[in-house]
């Protein structure tokens, strides 16, 4: 695609930030269990937040994530106490960055850079802030903002409205084929960092790009 | 709840008929891989049609279910062909029914019995008929018809206004968690078929009843 780029919009977790951490968290508290809780976790979070975006019962990602955690947990047969829910979630808080993040976001600081998240911003305003990168944001957009959990088209509609350009002027970035399935869908350019080396989903809305992590946007530094 | 129970809605999938000859039919095609390709097959699968109704891109779920796979092949490195695809697809018309299935929708006749699917009657129509239970159901009725997916509620509408009764009327049975959550939301009485035993949805939408399979109904026959 030719189509000029006039924002950089990013979403944050397993895209700016690593996850991994969640996974070290609960293996740190239930050792032996880490991997199958946070895998757990992460599916029911999903599920989660679709479910309640299909059935029209939003309710914040911080809540939502808390109570996909419960679901982990008792799917383990773990006991737990609202302490140790509080330490797994505080988890979410302090995620490190990407080891290319910082610096793929230093070198298109002549560009709009936008941060677009389910997490509401009881999650996603200390991440950001711990990890040190507000400044080089114009603006950190959560979908709490609007109610309306991404892949909706309304959540992608509502960051576009405060870019005051095209949506096909937009490059979404996000690790999460669900994400760049829905960007697509809404009409904005997609760029899809495919850490993992997934397959592409097979919903007929194949990203424009696809990199392997952020370092791939330098092209339009 | 001690409101009196007009109709019977069933799930079909792992509901009524058992899912296990899908992972059997995979593992026969693709020796030590069935396990693995029918978790992402139906993670997919599920994934997908949540993704098509938040999106507003409708598809049936043979479709979907056809996509689903590919994907699944394609993230366990397998080559595969159309011919392949479709004798794995073909599993979906040819499931047994769980051991009491049968038994239990022949003691309820004297009640309306319907069968309420996310499957399209292309799937949805053999199935029942290879079965042979046919004759035992009232209805067989598709979200096709409406082009909407459970766990939307416009899907249970759709199915609560061929029954001419109110919705706290009707018991709905399914092992799916996700379609258990969108029933209750939507006014029915649920009864939560938890084969697996698995942990309650964490989405504040509790089932009135909780059965371990279908004999659980034999209550009300």
């Amino acid at each position: 695609m030719d189509q000029p780029i006039k924002a950089f919009v990013f979403d944050v977790y397993g895209t700016l930030f690593d996850v991994i951490a969640i996974k070290e968290q609960c293996e740190e508290v239930f050792p032996g269990h880490g991997e199958a809780i946070s895998q757990t976790w992460r599916k029911k979070q999903v599920e989660y937040f679709m479910m309640r975006q299909l059935m029209g019962k939003y309710d914040t990602l911080y809540a939502v994530t808390r109570s996909a955690l419960k679901y982990a947990l008792e799917d383990e047969g773990l006991e737990s106490t609202d302490d140790i829910e509080q330490q797994l979630m505080d988890a979410y808080l302090h995620l490190p960055l990407y080891e290319e993040s910082e610096a793929v976001l230093k070198q298109l600081q002549d560009h709009q850079l936008v941060v677009f998240s389910n997490g509401s911003h009881d999650m996603l305003d200390p991440l950001i802030e711990n990890a040190g990168i507000k400044d080089l944001l114009d603006k950190a957009v959560s979908v709490d903002e609007i109610k309306q959990f991404k892949p909706a088209p309304a959540a992608y509609q509502y960051v576009l409205d405060q870019l005051n350009i095209e949506r096909d002027e937009v490059l979404f970035m996000s690790s999460n084929g669900w994400d760049i399935s829905g960007a697509k869908n809404f009409g904005f350019q997609t760029a899809w960092i495919n850490r993992k080396e997934a397959p592409v989903e097979q919903l007929g809305l194949e990203p424009d790009y696809v990199f392997s992590d952020l370092n791939g946007l330098l092209k339009w530094k």
